[in-house]
C-alpha cells in the first residue's frame, strides 16, 4: 500500500499522473490518492470577489485564511472540480476511483485550532475565525472496507473537527496521517519542485537522501510550502512509515520516478 | 427505507431538511439523499462568466446546456459547496454521512446521449456538446454497503457514461433510478413548490392524489421542471416503488411533512 500525495501547484500534469497511477493498479498496486487544490482555488477565489490570503505562524508555515467564504469556496475547488476531474479522469481509465473529503464518513477528523498566533508586519495577532485543525484520527475502517471492494479512494481537504465543522488541514500532514493509519509502507508527496533543495530554488542543490535522524538538521533548508512537506515527512516516519519521498508531480510517470527514488528519499 | 430528493431551487432551507432527517434517523428511519443546485449554479456561472443556457427537447422538457465548462463549474457547486455543506450539516447532527457524486464509485451509470435535438426559436436542431445522459445503471451493492456500516449517502449529479465521461443528468430522474434499484417503498421529491399544481403557480390548485393509471392524464397540468418530477415519480412507480410524494422543501418538517401525505402523493 502506497499513499500518493498531489499537490495543486502550478505546472502539475494530473492527466499523466492518473495514467501512472492506473498502470500501476494494473500491476496490482493497492493505493489511495490525497490531492491539492491551491492555485486553481487563488484563482477562483479572486474572480468570485474574495481573494486568497495567507497566514504565517510565529514557527514561519504559511496556511490560508479560511473563514467560512473562503472555506465555500475552498470546497467548490478542491471537492467539486479537482476531486470530480481525478475521479473522472481514473474511471476513463478503467479504474473504479471514489472521491471524497475527510468530512464525509469522518474520515479525516480532528480538533479545530480555535485560535491561532500569525505574524504580520512583525507582530504577533490571534486569529479565530480561522476554520483550520489537524488529523488526528483517520477512519481505517471505511478506507479498508473501500478499497477491499475494489474501489480507489480519491481524497482532499477539509477534515471534520470533533464538533462537526469542516476545517481545513494541510494536505501533506493528512497524507501523513493516512499513511500511518493504514499502515502504509511509502508515502509519496509529489508537488511542482525535483524534492527538497539545499538552496532553493536552484534544482541542481536537491538533496536526495534523508536519514530520520538528519531530518531536524535538514529542516531548515525547506522554505515556503516545503516546510508542511518536510514536516509531514518527518510525522509519517516516526508513526511508522518505512519511506517518504518528496519528488516531482511534473515527470511523464511521476509515481513511479517517485517510487524509483527520484526526488528526495527519506527513509 | 426511504429516497429523499431536494432540488436546488430558492427558498428551499437545507438546515430544516437536515434537521428534519437526523430526527428521523433517530427513530430508525434508513435514507438516501439526492440533491441539486440549479439556482447556486446559475450564480456561480454567471460571476465565472459563463452564463447559464437551457435548452428544451421538442417534447417541452428544459434542461441545462451542458458544456464541458458548465460541467466543470456545476460539479464545483453540485459536488463541492453543496454537497458538502449538507454532510457538514449533518455531521453536526451526529449523523455520519458520506457525500458522492454519481461518477464516485460509478454510484450511477448511463449512456451519454452524444446527440440531442432541442427547440430554438421554434426550429429543431442537433446539440453534439452536450455533456448529458440518463441513469440507467445504480451500484447497489456499493450503496448498501455503505447503509450497512451506518453511513448515510448524500449523492449528487454527475452521473458516469459507459464510456466513463461525467454527465449531467436529472436529479429527479436519477432518484428515482435510485429508489427502485434499492427497492425503496417511498420517494420523496421535495421542491419549492407544494406539488403538482393543476393551475400553476396557483398553490391552491394542488393535486393531492393520483393514482398510477391516472399519471398520463395529469401530466399536461406539469410546466417547466415539474415535467421531470412527475417523469420521475411515473418511473419510479413503474420500477415498482409503492409511494411518491412531490412535496415542499420550504415547509418546517419537509421530509416528515411529505411521509405524512402533504403534496401530491403517486400510490
Amino acid at each position: 500500500m502506497i499513499v500518493v500525495k498531489v499537490g495543486g501547484s502550478e505546472g502539475i500534469n494530473l492527466d499523466t499522473l492518473c495514467e501512472d497511477l492506473a498502470s500501476l493498479t494494473q500491476e496490482g498496486q493497492n493505493w489511495i490518492l490525497v490531492h491539492g487544490g491551491s492555485h486553481q482555488t487563488n484563482l477562483i477565489a479572486e474572480k468570485l470577489g474574495h481573494p486568497p490570503r495567507f497566514v504565517t505562524s510565529p514557527s514561519g508555515y504559511t496556511s490560508r485564511h479560511t473563514d467560512r467564504q473562503t472555506l465555500e469556496i475552498f470546497e467548490m475547488v478542491y471537492c467539486g472540480q479537482i476531486n470530480k476531474g481525478i475521479v473522472e479522469r481514473l474511471q476513463k481509465l478503467g479504474i473504479n476511483a471514489i472521491g471524497l473529503s475527510g468530512i464525509d464518513g469522518r474520515i479525516w477528523q480532528g480538533p479545530r485550532k480555535e485560535a491561532i498566533r500569525v505574524v504580520e508586519n512583525g507582530r504577533t495577532r490571534i486569529l479565530r475565525d480561522n476554520l483550520t485543525g489537524i488529523v488526528k484520527e483517520v477512519n481505517t475502517s471505511l478506507l479498508a472496507n473501500l478499497l477491499e471492494g475494489g474501489y480507489y479512494p480519491v481524497l482532499t481537504p477539509p477534515a471534520i473537527s470533533t464538533k462537526g465543522e469542516a476545517i481545513n488541514v494541510d494536505g501533506d500532514r493528512a497524507a501523513g496521517a493516512t499513511a500511518v493509519a493504514l499502515q502504509a509502507d511509502t508515502l509519496l508527496l509529489l508537488s511542482n519542485i525535483p524534492g527538497l533543495l539545499k538552496d532553493f530554488p536552484d534544482e541542481s542543490s536537491l538533496i536526495t537522501h534523508v536519514k530520520e535522524s538528519e531530518i531536524e538538521s535538514i529542516s531548515d533548508y525547506a522554505k515556503g510550502r516545503m516546510k508542511m512537506k518536510v514536516l509531514g515527512a518527518k510525522e509519517a516516519m516516526k508513526g511508522g512509515v518505512k519511506r517518504v519521498i518528496i519528488g516531482d508531480a511534473r515527470n511523464p510517470n511521476p509515481v513511479r520516478d517517485a517510487l524509483a527514488g527520484k526526488g528526495t528519499v527519506f527513509e
